[in-house]
Formats: structure tokens, C-alpha cells, sequence
């Protein structure tokens, strides 16, 4: 062996999704080589006394620079966004690139790759938005985008300019099958959605507060329902984005019963906001408005227990920061009724904390679980491990050394994205990330960021195991009883 | 009391839903009004000693010079339709007008009303097929519809021309809601539907034994789960029509076990045909393709048990005729693919006969049951009862005289309709309905139709008590959950 | 036609369970003959101008001078109870013989048959309650006694000298079987209430209020649930007696949807009462102790809800009194802990009020929907039908005229068993049975009884068509799979 | 760092449930103290390139020197049990020390732990089996056991002199709530398998076919249920032991789906054998008799499904070897009926290599998966952990490394324990446990065992997290609803 290691984290509590044991962390360039007890010295060691050195958070669900359908870009660079992860202890993020309708996608991943390398200073994967899958996209886009490292794609069942109709989901899904990607959905049924908005519009109910109701908990469920079918017939995985209710939990629990490959998300503001948290006074509600939006304490509960069942194995951001103002929020002038606030919130930078002391502070789900859900499950469904998402020889040195006693009361000026505010604060947190490693190297130091925009890779990858087909076809699809007519 | 009734049935078992008893049964006029022993003389008197004496049967749905997108009409007039159905022992149907896009109600009603006017020889109901529901339409168009009678409208979740997307079938729901009219759909997945018939196109799979697989079960589910949500959105009772398979009757059995007021009917070709039957040489399985598609044995005996526990109600035909030749299911050349043929059979003059043998002499489920279930709940669920669909003081003498033991072979040549053909040619049925009263006047008489084109009246009929919503609102719709904003 | 009736009831409201019409109905001696409008004369008439004419209520479970484990009787002996019965608007009844450990059945027949026919003023069946099913018993008494026109057995699941241990009611399950009975179950289970009564009882908490805890919810769907398996095993029908919690019915429901042939019935007090009701100073609570205990709205809700579909199918009183003294509740002394206290309520004549009232005037259920779950299905389900539970030609004419607007103030005074109070005192009802008759003859006529105790006749009946198996044989008794050892 | 470590394992892939790695593992003394590349030499090395370094498997169902209810002992002792599980790769076994009626808790700890300590090869801990829960168990020799660290509790739903009634067996569940233990449960209905087993034996249905037959799948899926309510009123998590059907699963998955703490199991004979695997010539099948029996291919599929959805967390062996001669499976006689045949088979051995095979070759379920369910879960949820069922520092050194290309095929004589035969005789497995170490010892070594009897050493545990109740209390223990008396 080398007679010293590059770097040691030393007397640290390492915990991965497994085990949780006093040990110091080796380094040799940007790589775990070892963990153990009474490793050799370091050129440079950090003293982790005290201290919990867990993997470094990877948020597969956030908007950064991304196009909206509407032409404007969302509140945060690349640089801003990752800077504000960092801080917040994740050291990988899966943003999206995001193909509008007439958008050729060999454009859109080098828009997007261009942007993210500029300014990143963590590493970064991407999923691509698809909402105009035409018969090029399909045939050859797809692909060719797989091919060079983008192994997921994203559709909307909702929205007016991105939803794809369920005709041509499944098509998407079928490409999706044959190059091994997997599919993430946005899964809310959009006539309810128009229709509930239009009626509350006519009505007069345009305050923030009404936006809730405009999601009704039943277009969430329709959708997970439908969803669910289209992924059976074609026999593609699927990862259903920010579960809200508990009746949706239900849905995916029962259809991955039967077999069919679902994968599910939730984000902290459905564990920790409530419908009516959005009922402030003038527009102050604005902030709180994202989609699907939060609900209940029941269903608060309901997701706590999907989490432990497994029925849900990750929890994402879905930072989508608009300043409150009239660059974001407030865009379609000072008294914009509900359906002309743009949606989001900013999330990427309390993630961590948030679910840190939620998880293993007040539910004593304990160290591992934290880590699994918020680390090593992003990282193996979307198939980054075993070089994230975990600490081991050969992994990235990828590492958030924890405080687990500090306590950090959180405020809008304490954050590092440009969204202006946030929406917990005010909240005190127990136990926050000091220390942040990216490969080895210390972005997080001291309190500030040390290193500099373009820092952060891009990180290629397939599908992975996750979005693997079950290679259990519905019976339409087995050709033993179709007269030979297999179309998958 | 009179000197002597009108008319007289003596001697036969008199049957409703409830009661199967030896009496005689008294009309005066078009009108029942006794049913006992020793009833006194009739004018007229008929001899059923050894005969069932049952309430002619109705069939709710059924197409009959219905327009279709495509621009021709079924084979059969209402003449020959009606005529057709009295000879199966039906009395009142229930065929469809059909708004096509662009065209207003008012003018699609007074068509069908007068072409029904003139050819009719039994009683008839409307519902409404609405393609495009324009502001007019629901404002004004659908309560002028139910105040003139037609208490019931009909939705396409597919078929390009027909299919109402997801925030216009909640507009009609409401609208429907608000005039009391019952709604009735054929539910299944567009989307999935269109896929799966092109990519079995794109594969060369054109023969019509692929219809069926165009047709995925998973279609029929999604669509019924859809349905069930929006239903439940907008607390309006709805119609499934033609449920075909076992996980459909599940969807059912599971949305109306949490209140939501569904309503359900399968058809006799669910009951006794199967997917493989389709699988014949050359075209010869375009005679069996209609859609949904028949299923398998264990979809048989899934109906079975959802007619037997209540969660399927009725039994219709949907008769949808095409003749096997260049007028109908060949339309468009001698050698069609699939998505070419028309679909839809013959069905009005079978389904009686068809049914009274599986139903009482193979499955032993009696005569009240068979009664309600092709005749009581018809007109239970569309507003007919009591005037139609039982044998009491009261109601219209609209009997079917039966000759339990008459065994029938169907024939192509036994037929009355213009379909030139039946798909059970060759079964062989015990029990046949030999004398058919319509308003006390034998309407088939000794093998002949006795009445003229014409004979047959309108019933106007608004949604009734099945149509009522069930009161129970969605969280969504709760003004005391929402800030006051309940919009229906 | 006869040149006069013997009676006829003329121009009331004629209602079964599928129809309601304005009509005579004409009885000659202990049968209805016709029902019809203008009937001819009666040579005695009964003017029911503006009056409902239903069939008499059929009450399936009710205890009738019952000897208990204890060794006492019920307050109530035939005379008292038929009596209070004819009052409420019922006209037959089916009430137990029980068998204790030791006793002989063909003993424990003529017994209870000797009772009845000495005092029982309307006509009655019985049931035959078994607690110690010997080889004899099942071997030769069981098959005795249905031959006999016993064809129900009822089987407890709990209480200490009732109970039937899960083998032995796999015995009783096979002997009904073969000789074609219904199986009617108490479904608890015993060793949660055992453990919950001796739990509470160490913790001092003896009131009555903590009789409903000690029989905990999870008794119940535990019971049904293994009830539902036996009944599979053995594919012998079963009725599961007083249905009280939304989880109960829950079960009921999924087993009926896999097929198992599962009947149930629930009672007023489930649909009225709660178990805060029994908090009451003293032991006042005493008089609302019965098992299973009544529970809250919601399950209310949920049993409503399954009358609705179909899930429960009739409604019985489970009459069992006990005065509030010396003789019944209070028995072992002044201040009895709960578990001393003699359980059950009185309930024969408020049956038919407390459901009208609730089912017609508070419901929209309807009259058809009334007389369905109060006559035509227990008559049904028992086999007492066509002669019992419906008015038709043929039927007896077990009648009770109703004037729908009467409003009664239900009291302890009015009451006409030997309990000495009623739960419902207090409860204004509108709707009430003002003449009844039995067989023809009046029983209750100007308010006062008409007939002589041993007025009442047995009814022998065989289990029915309800008692038949499905024929749908579990895999383990599926010779096919087994080698050949069906053993049913 | 030291000079150099005890032992360095060099070269492999180290495997835990979360990772799979190239690197070395150290280890000084009996404990694991790091797992890197380029680790410090060894002054012991073992070359594992082209190896599995696996954690020793963990065995938590397993019967060895247990008295039965008959008085006769398996055939294994401690030393032969231990020595065929580490020929196997196992390193730890569970099993049981069993009381029964009459006898006192800790003298059935000495007795076994006697036994243990004299001949064990590898560690071990104890689950206690209790049959007589009489007052002095429950208050003083319940606690005092877990304190000694026999954390779990077994406890039989059926066998004569082995079951306990639900009234005792909730005050186990009270008791081990108290104490925080785990409790396991051998569940079938014992009511009906007695009477199938006394059905049969009447119809002369003796062969050792028939079993299976004897045990219904509803035995299974019924007491599952039963127990699953008892855990909830409890609120005491449970372990259901041996899962055989796919209804059993779904029982599972559904009670876990409304936060019931069930745990599960399944062994390698429900994933590899079939019922009809017993229909042997003559007695053969006599050796593959145990219970439950095996069930179908659909059941495997089903297993499968819930191995892969966390339902089952893990796969036990159930070793319960009794020889196929008149000291085991013919004591009875020559020709016993099956009831007279001592159920059980050897598993101890072939658990490991059976499911590497499985899992990691056939179903591609990937190393991790393989190492979680046969190690670490047990460990998990039987509170070894992180002592045991993993690799890293700070845990035992108990390890397995695994040729994953070796080949064999399994027989009688391959077999180190002493039931004389193997049920997979024939069976080619691929990947064998070639040196197994405990605390850092070989144990197996060049195909040999290398330490002597009583090597093994007691593991004392509490119960651990898994065994820590919810704290969600069903509506009958919340005091809230209950006057205050909440028993728990």
C-alpha cells in the first residue's frame, strides 16, 4: 500500500445504507479506497470526531436553468443551484434538460450539458423533458441521447404545452424499453386539473389558497392508475414523481403488488407542509404554490409509511425556485389569480437537513434509512451507484461530514439559491452537513465554497437494473396466447 | 268491478322480480290491472296453461338507424329493428340519437324521434350520444333534452370522432348532474386503443382475429377507473356499458363498495363468446368483431358472479348490425384490415331467448332473476318503471308469453333483423317467447308480427332515481374543507 | 270468479320488493288470490284508502323464552313476545331451540316446539342453536331435525358453554351440508373478548360503559374472516348474524366477491345507537348491553352502506330481553360488574317502525327497499318464501296495513313484551302498522290483539335455495388436484 | 496503522447488503477492523481473487436437540446441526430452546444452553418456544429470559400439546411487549387441519400425499389473518414463520400495508418443491413431509414476488431432520399413516447454495439481495446486528468466501448432518462456500471442519428495534375513545 493515503477522515461515524460503524474514510485521488479502524495517515486528514461522515445527498428530482413552456428560465443557474445543494449536503444532482414542442433533443442536451458545465460545482446527471415525441425523437433521438449518458426521460401527463397524450406515452415508453431508460412521470390528470381551475376561476376563487383545491386528490390517483396500466402493457419501469396522497401511495402499493415495475418519490413539503399553510393573507400564499400541492396531516402519515414499506424508496426536492416578485411569482403583474403564479419552490438546499431531522432525530428511522433514501436509492435506481451514493472502496469520495448536534434555525438569508426565500423558515433543525467533499475534494469548507464554477461532471449513465423490463407482458402482449403477435 | 276485462292470460305462472305465482293476469285497455286466481272473464282470453307469463323484455342499449362518424347507418331501420326485438320477446328499447360534432340537439332529437315515429312497433326510450358539447349544449340543449324526455346521455371515452376528453366529460357530467339526466359511457382508453392498433398494423397483423388484442384489457380498467374518479368528482351516478372483463367487474365492485354510483351492464356476447371464436378463416371473423372484444371463460364466470352479487345490473344486446357484406362489415374492400371493418353485431332478438336459457335452465338462477335482470332493472335504472318492466295493477301490459320447454336452434334464417346473419347460428335454446304483448295488443301472434310500423310510442323519461346523485362529495367539493368553494 | 271474497283489502297501496301499486288485494280464507284494481267484492272489507299495504315483517333472530347456559329464561315467553311482534308489524318469527352440552336435539324440538305452539300468536320457524355437535348429533339428529322443517342451525363462535371449537364447526358445517341447512353464526372471537374482559376487570374499569371495549373490533373482522374460510372449506352457505362494524362488513363484502356464499343481516341497534349511549350514570347503561355492541356514525355509515349494496341483506331485531331488575340485568346483585350482567335488549316491535321511519322517511330507500330487508329476504334467505314475505296470489296473507303518517313517541309503557322498557324510548317515528293481519285473520285490529295465544303456526322449512352450495370447491377438495380425495 | 494484521482476506469482491466491492478485508483478532485496497499485510492472508467474500449466512429457523411433544429429539446435535450449517456457509444459527406444559423457563434455558455450549461449532443465539404460558411465565420468567438475552418468543397456532389458545397467546404478546421481545409464530388454523387429517384418515386417505392435503391453503391464510389481529391489539410485532402460499403473502402484504408490524419468512422448500413433489412410491415421500407442506408453481412466483417487494424479509432453513428409518420418519411402524410420520426435512446445509444459486444465477437478483435476505435481515431483525450479518469494521469476522463458479451436485452422502438424506439430492448448484470463518477463525477450511465442538458461542440479544411495538394503538386501546382504559 501507498505510505500515506491522500486523505483520511478520521474517528468519523461512517454509515452507509447498511451499517453504521466508528471508522476512518481513506482517500486516494477522487476514490474511497478504504474504510476501517487505525487506517494509515493522510497527506491531509480531517479530524471527524464526533461527527457522522455520511455519503453525500443525490436530489434526482430539480429545475435548474430549465425552459419553461412559458419562455422563462427558473431562478437558479447551475451555479447557484449547486452551490445551494452543496451547502445543504448533496453532492449530486439530476436536473433536467427539457425539449419543448418542435425542439430537436441532440439541441436541447447540448444546451443544457453547455450550461450545466459552466457552472456546476457538484456533479450532475440529467434527465431529458420529451414533450414532442415525433418519429425522429422516437427512432433516433432517444437512442443516441441514452447512448451518451442520458438514461432517463420525463413526461407530463399535465401541463398545456408539455403533456403527452397517452398514445403517444406509450410510444415513448416503448422507445424507453428498448434503450433501457427509465421513464419518470409527472402524473396528474389534466382535465380535472383544467377543469376544477376553470370552475373555481368562474367562480371567483382565485386567491392562492384555491390552487390546492384545483389539484384534486382524485386526478392524482386517476393518474397514478392510469400510469400504472400503460407501464404494465409495455412493460417498462416507471418512477411516479412527488407522491401527495395517501390514496396515491395506495395505488402505487397495489400495483407493484400485482408486479408492475413502479417506482415512487416523495419530497419534504409533503411531509412537513399542509394544504392550508397556503392560506395567507394577500399573496404571501404564492410561495407555498407548487404542484401537486401539499395535503393533510393523514396523508402526511400515509407517505411516513409508504417511505418504511418500501412503496416509496426516495426523497427528492423538486426545487423549482421563482422569486417572489415580478421576475417569478409575481410575472403576470401585482394580483395575478392562481393560474397565473407560476408554480415551485426552492428545495435543494434544505432537503438534507429537513429529512435528517425528520428521519433520524423525530422518527428514529435511524442513520441508514436516511442515507438510503436520500443517497443510495437515487443512486442505484438511476443507476449512479456503486460509484454514488455510498461509501466504499472505489466509490467517489463523495461525503457529507455531519454535525449531528448543531442546530441551525433556517431563514431566507441563510440560503444560497436565488429563490429569495424559503419556505420553512423559522424552522429549527437538529444536525447539518460541515463538511462536503465532491470527489475528494472539499466544496463545502469552513462555512463557504471552495471550489469554482465548472467544478462539477457530468456523469453518463443507462438505465441501469431499475429500468429493466419484468419481462412479465400483460396478456395482450404474450404471444402464446396472441396468435404469435408480440408488438413489444 | 266490469262486467268482463278486456283481455284475459289465464292460467300461467305469472313472474316478477320478486314473485313467480300461478294467477291469471286481467287487462283493460293498454293496462294491467289484476293478477289473481279466478280472475273474472276476458273478451278476449289467452290460454297459458303451462306457459310463463313474463314482463316483455327491455333492451337499454342498442343502435338503430344510429349515424355513425363515418356517415352510414346500421343495417336495420327502426322497423326492422323493433320487429326483430318483438320476436325475442322485447317490448321496449332504448336506441341511441347521436349528436355528431357541429350539430345541435334539438335537430338530432326531432330526426330520431321521427324516423323511431315512423317505424316502430314496440315502445322506445332515447338516450343521447354527445360528441360535442359546446357551451349551448350544456347551457340550454341538455335541460331542454331531459324536460322533452330523453333522460339519459351517451359518452365515447374512444373512437376519433366520438371520444369526449377528460374536461369536457366533466362539463357534461355537471351539466347532467344539474338536469338529473343518467349518464352512460363506453369506457375504454383511447390511447391505448390507437396504439395497439397501429403497432399490430405497422407488424402486418391486420386480420380481424387481431381486434380483439387491439382491444387490451388493460384498456377497459383504466377506463373504468377513470371514469369512476370523474364520476365521483362530480357525485353523478354513470352507466358503464358492455364490461367485458373480470378485472373491469372489479373496478366496479371496489368504486361502488366506497359510494361511488356506478351502474354496469354486460352483454350476452360476454357471456357466451370467446376471444379464439374470432379466429376464423378469411374474413369470416369480422362477423364477431365488436368492441370491447369477447374475453375468456374466467372473464365469463367474473360476469357471472358480478351479475350474481349486483354489481352488474343488466343485461343489454348492443345491437350494432352490419351486414357480412360490401354495405357493412366490408365496406371498404373485399380484403379489409381490421381497423377497417365496422364493428358491431345483431343481437336484439337473441338476447332473450339466449339469456332465459343460461340464466334458468344452466345456471338455476330462477325466473325472478332472470326477469330483473333483462327487464325489471332496465327500467328501474332508466326511469321507466313502474309503467314498464313488471306485471303489477297498473303498468303498461307489456308481456311475453314464453313456452318454457320450446327448443329453438338459431338460424341466420330465423332472424328478423337486416344483419343477414346471428353469431349463435346453430345453438340450440330451450324456452321461447311465443305470444308478445305490447300495451295489451299481441304484437307477435301465432310466429307473425300483428302490428304495424308505427305501433310503437315514444316514452318520455327523465333521469329518475338511479340518476340521483349519491350526496356524498369528494374532499375537493366540501365547502367546509375548502374555503366555501363548493363549484358544483 | 267467486261471487265474493272472503276479505278485501281495498284501495290502499300494495307494495313488494319490487313494486308498490295502487290495488285491491283479495283474500280467501288464509290466502291472498289476487291483486288488482276494481276486485269484487269481500264479504268483509277493509278500507285502506290512503294506507300502505305490506307483507308482515319476517323477524329472523330474536330469542324467545331461550334457556341460557345460566340456566334462566328470557323475560318473555311465546305468548309476550309474538304478541309484541304483532304490534311492531310482524307476523312470523324465528326464533331458537337450543342445545346445550348433553342435551339431545330431538329433546330440545319438542320442547320448544311445545312452547310456541301454546302461546305464539302469529306463525313461527326455528332454528336450532347447536353446542354439542356428538357423532350422534351430526350423524342423525341434524338430518332429523331439517327433515322435520328445522333447516337453520346457529353456531356461536364465543361464550364459554356455547361455543363451537373450529373442528367441531367444520363437523356442523358438513352434517348442514349434506342435509341441505343454513348455517346462522354469532361470529366473535372468544379469546380477545375473554382477554379484554379479564384486562379491564384487573384494571378496576367494570362499568357498563366497558362492555363495548371488551369486545373489540378486531373481534369481529377477525371472526368473519375465519368464518368466510370455513364456510370455503366446506362450501357450505352461512348467515352471519348482527353485523356491527364498517371492517366487518368489509370482510362480508370481499368473501361474497371471491364467491364464498356469505349472508349477513344487521340490526336497529347498529343503525341507531352508539357506544357512548351505554355511558349512562349507574347502571343505567345496563339496558344497552348487548353483543357485539353498537359502535360509532361511521360505522353506521358503513352498514347503511352495505344494506345499499347488497352486502347485508336483511335487517333482524336479535330480540333478547332482560328486565332491568332482579329477575335480568341486575341478577347478581345490586352493583354487577359488566361481565355478570345478562346481555341483549328487547327489539321485536320496534323493529318495522324504527326501519320505516328510517328507511322511507329519512332515507329514500323507498317502500319496495323496506319490505325487501324487513320480509322478502328473510322469507328468502330461510325459505319461507313464496308463501311468506311478499303479497301475491298464492301467498299467505300475512299482511300489515300501515297509515304512513301517524306519528308515535315511542315509551316503555307502549311497549307490549315483558323487558320493561324499551332502548328507544323517547324516539318520535312516523309511519306505523295499525292492522295485521295473519293467514287472513286479524291479529293486532283497533289497537288491541284479536287472537288467542296457539293462534301461531309452525313453519317447517329445508334450508332453501340459500342453503345451497356454490359448488365452487376450494383446491384442497378439488379431486382433480388431490389425488382424488374429495372428502365433502 | 499496525504493522500488520492478524488476517487479510486478499483480492475478492466483498459483499454487503448495500455493496459489492474489490477490496480486502482485515481482520485483528475476532473482528473485522477494515475493508479497502492495498490494505497492510496480513501475518495470515488468504488469496480470495476470483472469490465472493461474503457475511457467514444467519439461520433463524432451525430446530436442533428440541425435545418434541412425543419426547424424541431431532436427529442432529448441536455439534452435527452447527457443523453441516458452517459446511453450508453459515455462521450463525437461532434455534430453539421449547418448553412445554409443566415445565419452567429457565430450566428449559439451562437444559438448552447446556447443550449448545457443549457441542456448537459456530454462534448461536435462542428463540424460546412456549407452550404453557401459565402466570409465573408471563410475570417473572418472560422478563427474566430477555434479560439473560433470549429475545424472541415462538408460539404455535396448532399441535396438540403445543398450541396456545388466542387468550393466551395474547398474554404472551402482552408479555413480550413488556419485555421487548420478538415473537414468532408457527400459523396454520389448527381446527382445520385436524379436521382434514381426520377426514382423510376416515376416507383411508393415508399416504404421505396426502398431507398436503391435510394442511388447506386456508389453514394458512386464516390464522395469518387471526394472528395479524391479534398483533394489532396488541400492538407487539410479530414474525410469521415458513410463508407457503400466495394467499398467505397477500395476507401479509395487506396487514403491512395498514401499519401492522408483521414480519415473514420463507425457506427454500416452498421456492423449490411442490406438492406434488410427495407423491413418491411407497414412503418416500414420507422424507419430504413437512408443514406446511409445499405448494404450486403460481405459490413460488408469488414468494418470489414478495421476497422482491420486502413483504418476506428473509429465508430461513426450518432444519427439523428426523432419518428416514424407525428412529425418525417410521417410528410408528413400517406402514404409518402420514399422521404418525414426524413432519420435517434437513436444511441447515443446502439453505446457503440453494439460494446463491436461486437468487444470484437463475433470477439475477444480484449478490446484495442474496447476502441481505440469508444475513443481514436476520441479523436485523433478530438484534445480532451489527455484530453479525455484515462486513465492516467492528463487526465478528464471520465470513464466507464463495467460489461463484463452482459447481455441485448435491447428495445424501455430501451431507454433514445426520438425517441421512437431502430432499434436493440431484440438484446442481453452481457457487459453493469454500472456507467459512467465525470471529476470524476458519472454521471450514480445504473442505474440512478445523475447530471442535463448543467453538460456538451463546449470542444474548433483546429483542432490538424490530421487535419495538408501533405505538399505534388500534380504536380499542386508544384511551382517548375508551373512558381512559387503555390495558396495554
Amino acid at each position: 500500500m501507498s505510505a500515506a493515503y491522500d486523505l483520511v477522515i478520521r474517528g468519523g461515524t461512517v454509515v452507509t445504507a447498511t451499517d453504521s460503524v466508528k471508522a476512518d474514510v481513506a482517500i486516494e485521488g477522487e476514490t474511497v479506497v478504504a474504510v476501517g479502524r487505525g487506517l494509515g495517515q493522510g497527506r491531509r486528514e480531517i479530524d471527524a470526531a464526533g461527527k457522522l461522515v455520511l455519503p453525500g445527498g443525490i436530489d434526482a428530482h430539480c429545475h435548474v436553468e430549465q425552459m419553461t413552456a412559458g419562455g422563462f428560465r427558473n431562478a437558479d443557474t447551475f451555479e447557484t443551484a449547486t452551490r445551494s445543494a452543496a451547502f445543504g449536503g448533496t453532492t449530486t444532482i439530476i436536473p433536467f434538460a427539457a425539449q419543448h414542442v418542435g425542439m430537436k433533443l441532440p439541441e436541447v442536451v447540448s444546451e443544457y450539458r453547455a450550461l450545466a458545465a459552466k457552472g456546476a460545482v457538484i456533479d450532475y446527471a440529467l434527465h431529458m423533458i420529451i414533450a414532442d415525441p415525433t418519429a425522429e425523437t422516437l427512432a433516433t433521438d432517444i437512442p443516441a441521447m441514452v447512448e451518451e449518458g442520458i438514461g432517463s426521460i420525463k413526461l407530463f401527463m399535465t401541463y398545456d404545452r408539455l403533456k403527452v397524450d397517452d398514445e403517444k406515452f406509450l410510444d415513448v415508453l416503448l422507445a424507453a424499453r428498448r434503450s433501457g431508460a427509465m421513464v419518470c412521470v409527472h402524473a396528474e390528470n389534466h382535465g380535472m386539473l383544467s377543469w376544477m381551475a376553470r370552475k373555481l376561476t368562474e367562480a371567483g376563487h382565485v386567491a392562492p389558497k384555491f390552487h390546492a383545491m384545483s389539484h384534486p386528490r382524485l386526478a392524482e390517483t386517476e393518474a397514478f392508475t392510469r400510469l400504472a396500466a400503460m407501464s404494465e402493457l409495455v412493460d417498462q419501469p416507471v418512477m411516479i414523481f412527488h407522491v401527495s396522497t395517501a390514496e396515491g401511495a395506495e395505488v402505487i402499493r397495489a400495483a407493484r403488488g400485482r408486479g408492475v415495475k413502479l417506482f415512487a418519490e416523495t419530497c419534504p413539503q409533503y411531509l412537513v407542509l399542509k394544504a392550508e399553510d397556503v392560506d395567507r393573507p394577500g399573496l404571501e400564499g404564492a410561495k407555498l404554490m407548487f404542484s401537486p400541492p401539499s395535503r393533510s396531516a393523514s396523508d402526511q402519515d400515509a407517505l411516513w409509511r409508504a417511505l418504511d414499506l418500501g412503496d416509496l424508496q426516495l426523497v427528492s426536492s423538486d426545487h423549482a425556485p421563482s422569486r417572489f416578485d415580478e421576475t417569478g411569482k409575481l410575472r403576470a403583474g401585482p394580483n395575478p389569480p392562481f393560474k397565473q403564479i407560476p408554480n415551485g419552490m426552492p428545495g435543494l438546499e434544505t432537503r438534507m437537513p429537513l429529512m435528517f431531522d425528520l428521519m433520524v432525530n423525530r422518527r428514529g428511522m435511524g442513520l441508514s434509512r436516511f442515507v438510503e433514501l436520500t443517497a443510495t436509492n437515487p443512486a442505484k435506481i438511476y443507476n449512479l451507484h456503486p460509484r454514488k451514493g455510498t461509501i466504499a472502496a472505489g466509490a467517489d469520495a463523495d461525503i457529507a461530514i455531519w454535525d449531528p448536534e448543531r442546530e441551525v434555525t433556517l431563514s431566507d438569508e441563510k440560503m444560497h439559491d436565488l429563490a429569495g426565500y424559503t419556505p420553512y423558515a423559522g424552522r429549527v433543525i437538529r444536525g447539518w452537513p460541515e463538511t462536503v467533499l465532491v470527489r475528494g475534494t472539499p466544496v463545502i469548507d469552513g462555512g463557504s465554497l471552495a471550489v469554482a464554477p465548472g467544478f462539477g461532471r457530468f456523469l453518463p449513465r443507462k438505465g441501469g437494473e431499475a429500468a429493466r423490463p419484468t419481462g412479465r407482458l400483460v396478456r395482450e402482449m404474450d404471444p402464446a396466447r396472441n396468435f404469435g403477435a408480440n408488438i413489444l
